[in-house]
Protein backbone atom coordinates (compact mmCIF):
# COMPACT_ATOMS: atom_id res chain seq x y z
CA UNK A 1 0.00 0.00 0.00
CA UNK A 2 1.35 3.25 -0.86
CA UNK A 3 2.16 5.79 1.89
CA UNK A 4 -0.47 8.40 2.06
CA UNK A 5 -0.81 12.33 3.46
CA UNK A 6 -2.75 12.11 6.49
CA UNK A 7 -4.21 15.68 6.01
CA UNK A 8 -4.66 16.56 2.33
CA UNK A 9 -7.30 19.41 1.32
CA UNK A 10 -11.35 18.05 0.79
CA UNK A 11 -11.06 19.43 -2.17
CA UNK A 12 -8.20 17.59 -3.54
CA UNK A 13 -7.65 14.66 -4.08
CA UNK A 14 -4.98 13.45 -1.64
CA UNK A 15 -3.40 11.14 -4.41
CA UNK A 16 -2.42 13.53 -6.52
CA UNK A 17 -2.01 16.43 -4.61
CA UNK A 18 -0.72 15.44 -0.60
CA UNK A 19 -0.47 18.23 1.55
CA UNK A 20 2.24 17.97 3.81
CA UNK A 21 1.23 17.58 7.93
CA UNK A 22 3.68 16.83 10.70
CA UNK A 23 2.46 16.99 14.17
CA UNK A 24 4.56 16.27 17.63
CA UNK A 25 2.36 13.45 17.92
CA UNK A 26 2.81 12.12 14.80
CA UNK A 27 0.63 9.48 13.45
CA UNK A 28 2.28 7.22 11.55
CA UNK A 29 1.84 7.67 7.19
CA UNK A 30 1.91 3.59 6.44
CA UNK A 31 -0.78 1.31 8.28
CA UNK A 32 -0.93 1.38 11.52
CA UNK A 33 0.36 -1.32 14.15
CA UNK A 34 -0.72 -2.90 16.99
CA UNK A 35 2.19 -0.87 19.14
CA UNK A 36 0.89 2.28 17.34
CA UNK A 37 -2.52 1.81 18.50
CA UNK A 38 -1.69 0.57 22.08
CA UNK A 39 0.29 3.84 22.39
CA UNK A 40 -2.51 6.41 21.47
CA UNK A 41 -4.59 4.55 23.36
CA UNK A 42 -2.60 4.37 26.63
CA UNK A 43 -2.11 8.07 25.89
CA UNK A 44 -5.67 8.91 26.11
CA UNK A 45 -6.06 6.96 29.02
CA UNK A 46 -3.69 8.10 31.24
CA UNK A 47 -4.37 11.80 30.25
CA UNK A 48 -7.75 10.75 31.46
CA UNK A 49 -6.60 9.31 34.83
CA UNK A 50 -3.94 12.49 35.36
CA UNK A 51 -7.19 14.90 35.19
CA UNK A 52 -9.67 12.57 37.42
CA UNK A 53 -10.89 14.24 39.90
CA UNK A 54 -9.71 13.45 43.77
CA UNK A 55 -13.07 13.06 44.34
CA UNK A 56 -14.78 12.08 41.46
CA UNK A 57 -18.82 11.81 41.24
CA UNK A 58 -20.65 8.86 40.95
CA UNK A 59 -21.35 9.54 37.60
CA UNK A 60 -17.89 10.05 36.65
CA UNK A 61 -16.36 6.64 38.31
CA UNK A 62 -19.21 4.92 36.46
CA UNK A 63 -18.00 6.37 33.26
CA UNK A 64 -14.85 5.35 33.89
CA UNK A 65 -15.47 2.13 34.34
CA UNK A 66 -18.01 1.75 31.16
CA UNK A 67 -15.03 3.01 28.86
CA UNK A 68 -12.55 0.28 30.72
CA UNK A 69 -15.36 -2.37 29.93
CA UNK A 70 -16.00 -1.17 26.82
CA UNK A 71 -12.63 -1.42 25.64
CA UNK A 72 -12.27 -5.08 26.64
CA UNK A 73 -14.96 -5.52 24.12
CA UNK A 74 -14.60 -2.78 21.09
CA UNK A 75 -10.83 -2.38 21.43
CA UNK A 76 -9.87 -3.00 17.17
CA UNK A 77 -7.77 -5.82 17.83
CA UNK A 78 -9.23 -8.51 19.25
CA UNK A 79 -5.74 -10.40 21.00
CA UNK A 80 -5.25 -7.80 22.69
CA UNK A 81 -8.81 -6.51 24.13
CA UNK A 82 -8.78 -10.38 25.30
CA UNK A 83 -6.18 -10.04 27.32
CA UNK A 84 -7.27 -6.67 28.79
CA UNK A 85 -10.27 -8.27 29.42
CA UNK A 86 -8.91 -11.22 31.41
CA UNK A 87 -6.66 -8.41 33.29
CA UNK A 88 -9.75 -6.57 34.17
CA UNK A 89 -11.38 -9.49 35.50
CA UNK A 90 -8.56 -10.13 37.71
CA UNK A 91 -8.06 -6.44 38.67
CA UNK A 92 -10.89 -4.63 38.15
CA UNK A 93 -10.40 -0.54 37.63
CA UNK A 94 -10.32 2.18 40.81
CA UNK A 95 -11.86 4.44 40.51
CA UNK A 96 -12.37 5.96 43.72
CA UNK A 97 -9.73 8.80 43.71
CA UNK A 98 -7.39 10.08 40.84
CA UNK A 99 -4.40 8.82 42.27
CA UNK A 100 -5.76 5.50 42.84
CA UNK A 101 -7.25 5.51 39.23
CA UNK A 102 -3.51 6.61 37.88
CA UNK A 103 -1.76 4.05 39.68
CA UNK A 104 -4.77 1.69 38.30
CA UNK A 105 -3.43 2.35 34.86
CA UNK A 106 0.00 2.63 35.28
CA UNK A 107 -0.49 -1.36 36.49
CA UNK A 108 -2.43 -2.46 34.20
CA UNK A 109 0.03 -0.88 31.70
CA UNK A 110 2.55 -2.76 33.03
CA UNK A 111 0.69 -6.06 33.21
CA UNK A 112 1.04 -5.42 28.85
CA UNK A 113 3.86 -4.12 28.35
CA UNK A 114 5.18 -7.79 30.75
CA UNK A 115 3.36 -9.74 28.12
CA UNK A 116 4.57 -8.31 25.17
CA UNK A 117 8.25 -7.89 26.59
CA UNK A 118 8.47 -4.12 26.87
CA UNK A 119 10.30 -3.05 30.44
CA UNK A 120 8.08 -1.82 32.77
CA UNK A 121 7.16 2.05 33.73
CA UNK A 122 7.89 2.81 37.35
CA UNK A 123 4.53 3.68 38.64
CA UNK A 124 5.97 6.16 41.41
CA UNK A 125 6.69 8.61 37.65
CA UNK A 126 3.56 8.13 36.23
CA UNK A 127 2.25 12.00 37.95
CA UNK A 128 5.11 13.47 36.66
CA UNK A 129 5.02 11.45 32.99
CA UNK A 130 0.91 12.04 32.61
CA UNK A 131 0.25 14.52 35.22
CA UNK A 132 0.42 17.78 32.96
CA UNK A 133 -1.44 18.46 30.25
CA UNK A 134 -0.29 21.63 28.11
CA UNK A 135 -3.08 23.63 27.20
CA UNK A 136 -1.05 26.57 27.18
CA UNK A 137 -2.81 29.75 27.75
CA UNK A 138 -5.84 28.25 28.29
CA UNK A 139 -7.53 26.63 31.39
CA UNK A 140 -9.67 24.32 29.32
CA UNK A 141 -7.39 21.24 30.73
CA UNK A 142 -9.93 19.69 32.79
CA UNK A 143 -12.36 16.98 33.10
CA UNK A 144 -14.43 19.05 35.77
CA UNK A 145 -15.21 21.45 33.07
CA UNK A 146 -17.01 19.43 30.44
CA UNK A 147 -19.64 18.10 32.90
CA UNK B 1 9.25 20.12 34.87
CA UNK B 2 12.04 18.49 33.51
CA UNK B 3 11.06 16.09 30.80
CA UNK B 4 11.30 12.67 31.99
CA UNK B 5 11.78 9.19 30.25
CA UNK B 6 8.81 7.23 29.26
CA UNK B 7 9.85 3.79 30.07
CA UNK B 8 12.04 3.70 33.10
CA UNK B 9 13.08 -0.09 34.44
CA UNK B 10 10.70 -0.31 37.26
CA UNK B 11 13.02 -1.06 39.57
CA UNK B 12 15.41 2.19 38.90
CA UNK B 13 13.97 5.42 39.68
CA UNK B 14 13.47 6.82 36.28
CA UNK B 15 14.95 10.68 37.79
CA UNK B 16 18.42 9.01 38.19
CA UNK B 17 18.84 6.40 35.51
CA UNK B 18 15.95 7.06 32.51
CA UNK B 19 16.28 4.68 30.40
CA UNK B 20 15.69 5.12 26.61
CA UNK B 21 12.94 3.95 24.72
CA UNK B 22 11.95 4.88 20.40
CA UNK B 23 8.66 3.91 19.36
CA UNK B 24 7.12 4.56 15.61
CA UNK B 25 4.41 6.55 17.78
CA UNK B 26 6.56 8.65 19.75
CA UNK B 27 4.61 9.58 23.04
CA UNK B 28 5.92 12.84 23.41
CA UNK B 29 8.61 12.99 26.73
CA UNK B 30 7.31 16.58 28.11
CA UNK B 31 3.31 16.99 29.01
CA UNK B 32 0.76 15.73 26.77
CA UNK B 33 -0.93 18.54 24.55
CA UNK B 34 -4.60 18.84 23.22
CA UNK B 35 -3.16 18.29 20.28
CA UNK B 36 -1.18 15.08 21.30
CA UNK B 37 -4.29 13.78 22.72
CA UNK B 38 -6.85 14.59 20.08
CA UNK B 39 -4.40 12.49 17.64
CA UNK B 40 -3.62 9.81 20.18
CA UNK B 41 -7.63 9.65 20.43
CA UNK B 42 -8.52 10.30 16.69
CA UNK B 43 -6.37 7.28 16.22
CA UNK B 44 -8.14 5.02 18.31
CA UNK B 45 -11.47 6.06 16.55
CA UNK B 46 -10.21 5.93 13.18
CA UNK B 47 -8.90 2.51 13.82
CA UNK B 48 -12.01 1.37 15.65
CA UNK B 49 -14.04 1.89 12.73
CA UNK B 50 -11.58 0.56 9.86
CA UNK B 51 -12.25 -2.81 11.92
CA UNK B 52 -15.69 -2.42 12.45
CA UNK B 53 -17.64 -4.93 10.99
CA UNK B 54 -20.06 -4.70 7.50
CA UNK B 55 -22.91 -5.97 9.53
CA UNK B 56 -22.13 -5.38 13.38
CA UNK B 57 -24.15 -6.99 15.73
CA UNK B 58 -26.48 -4.88 17.56
CA UNK B 59 -24.32 -5.28 20.93
CA UNK B 60 -21.47 -3.51 18.70
CA UNK B 61 -23.47 -0.86 17.49
CA UNK B 62 -24.61 -0.17 21.45
CA UNK B 63 -20.83 -0.63 22.20
CA UNK B 64 -19.50 2.25 19.35
CA UNK B 65 -22.81 4.54 20.45
CA UNK B 66 -21.36 4.61 23.95
CA UNK B 67 -17.94 5.06 23.48
CA UNK B 68 -18.56 8.14 21.86
CA UNK B 69 -21.07 9.28 24.43
CA UNK B 70 -18.73 8.98 27.23
CA UNK B 71 -16.09 10.74 25.26
CA UNK B 72 -18.43 13.30 24.83
CA UNK B 73 -18.28 13.61 28.88
CA UNK B 74 -15.20 12.39 30.16
CA UNK B 75 -12.79 12.99 27.50
CA UNK B 76 -9.62 14.38 29.32
CA UNK B 77 -10.26 18.46 27.91
CA UNK B 78 -13.41 20.01 28.52
CA UNK B 79 -13.49 22.18 26.30
CA UNK B 80 -12.92 19.56 23.25
CA UNK B 81 -15.67 17.56 24.77
CA UNK B 82 -18.15 20.27 25.13
CA UNK B 83 -17.46 20.53 21.45
CA UNK B 84 -17.76 17.17 20.51
CA UNK B 85 -21.08 16.67 22.99
CA UNK B 86 -22.61 19.29 20.08
CA UNK B 87 -21.24 17.68 17.00
CA UNK B 88 -22.84 14.34 18.35
CA UNK B 89 -26.16 15.95 19.13
CA UNK B 90 -26.44 17.33 15.90
CA UNK B 91 -25.06 14.58 14.18
CA UNK B 92 -25.46 11.13 15.95
CA UNK B 93 -22.83 8.78 14.86
CA UNK B 94 -23.81 6.35 12.43
CA UNK B 95 -23.18 2.91 13.23
CA UNK B 96 -25.32 0.58 11.05
CA UNK B 97 -22.32 -0.62 8.44
CA UNK B 98 -18.19 -0.40 8.71
CA UNK B 99 -18.85 2.53 5.60
CA UNK B 100 -21.38 4.13 7.94
CA UNK B 101 -18.93 4.93 11.09
CA UNK B 102 -15.91 5.51 9.18
CA UNK B 103 -17.69 8.67 7.39
CA UNK B 104 -18.98 9.60 10.14
CA UNK B 105 -16.19 9.53 12.13
CA UNK B 106 -14.22 11.28 9.26
CA UNK B 107 -17.04 13.87 9.03
CA UNK B 108 -16.38 14.52 12.48
CA UNK B 109 -12.76 14.79 12.79
CA UNK B 110 -13.14 17.29 9.66
CA UNK B 111 -15.89 19.28 12.25
CA UNK B 112 -13.16 19.54 14.81
CA UNK B 113 -10.37 20.40 12.34
CA UNK B 114 -12.28 22.79 10.87
CA UNK B 115 -13.15 24.40 14.16
CA UNK B 116 -9.56 24.92 15.17
CA UNK B 117 -7.93 25.84 11.58
CA UNK B 118 -6.71 22.83 10.50
CA UNK B 119 -7.22 21.39 7.11
CA UNK B 120 -9.83 18.68 6.19
CA UNK B 121 -9.35 15.08 5.11
CA UNK B 122 -10.77 13.89 2.14
CA UNK B 123 -13.20 11.81 3.28
CA UNK B 124 -13.01 9.16 0.28
CA UNK B 125 -9.24 8.51 1.50
CA UNK B 126 -10.45 7.20 4.73
CA UNK B 127 -10.36 3.88 3.75
CA UNK B 128 -7.25 4.44 2.65
CA UNK B 129 -5.64 6.06 5.50
CA UNK B 130 -7.37 4.07 8.14
CA UNK B 131 -8.63 0.65 6.49
CA UNK B 132 -5.09 -1.53 7.24
CA UNK B 133 -3.85 -2.48 10.82
CA UNK B 134 -0.52 -4.34 10.61
CA UNK B 135 -0.34 -6.78 12.56
CA UNK B 136 2.50 -8.71 11.38
CA UNK B 137 2.02 -12.38 11.17
CA UNK B 138 -0.52 -12.45 13.11
CA UNK B 139 -4.39 -12.89 12.12
CA UNK B 140 -5.51 -11.10 15.60
CA UNK B 141 -6.31 -7.61 14.31
CA UNK B 142 -10.22 -8.10 13.72
CA UNK B 143 -13.11 -6.71 16.38
CA UNK B 144 -14.75 -9.87 15.97
CA UNK B 145 -12.41 -11.61 17.48
CA UNK B 146 -13.02 -10.63 20.89
CA UNK B 147 -16.61 -10.84 21.06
Amino acid sequence: MPKVAIYAAATEPALTSPATYSPKYQVPAGPITKDDLGRATWTLLHTLAAQYPDTPTRRQQKDVKALVDLLTRIYPCSDCAKHFRELVRKKPPQVASGEELQQWMCMAHNDVNQSIGKPAFNCKMANARWGTLDCGSELACSMDGGH
